[in-house]
């Protein structure tokens, strides 16, 4: 069966985050002042062919352990859709 | 009020996803071979203060339509967390 899995990768709470920085910034630049916080990472999804969900659920996190998330800097959630 | 609000942006179904298509190789190279497509977007987690879930609902779809997606390539989805 096919599963729709989908992952979230997002910088580590203690930690600088640049990009939603930079996003911050360009809302004060449109007038837009009531974001008191952004923060930005990756969403990810995965269409993941395996016999059960437990299965699925198996190896989206092989792949964002391995692949997509740096766990010195990221953590990561998984999340199945159907 | 302050409301948590996550905004997913995703490239287009219709539109190659190169991103997508490089970790697809990496996973092959790392002998994981049931995953059959994966896109990648960013995810974006906004915390702003309003007067109600409405106002920050449209605040947030301001920030995605003029900052975070390119509407020629991307399409969003907006989710208030609490």
């Amino acid at each position: 069966m096919t599963y729709n899995v989908q992952i979230k990768v997002m910088p580590l709470k203690e930690l600088l985050d640049p990009q939603g920085k930079a996003v911050m910034g360009g809302l004060k630049n449109l007038g837009i002042h009531s974001v008191e916080d952004v923060r930005v990472g990756k969403h990810v999804t995965l269409q993941i062919e395996a016999a059960s969900e437990t299965e699925a659920k198996q190896i989206a996190d092989e792949t964002a352990r391995r692949l997509l998330a740096n766990a010195v800097m990221e953590f990561y959630e998984i999340e199945m859709i159907n």
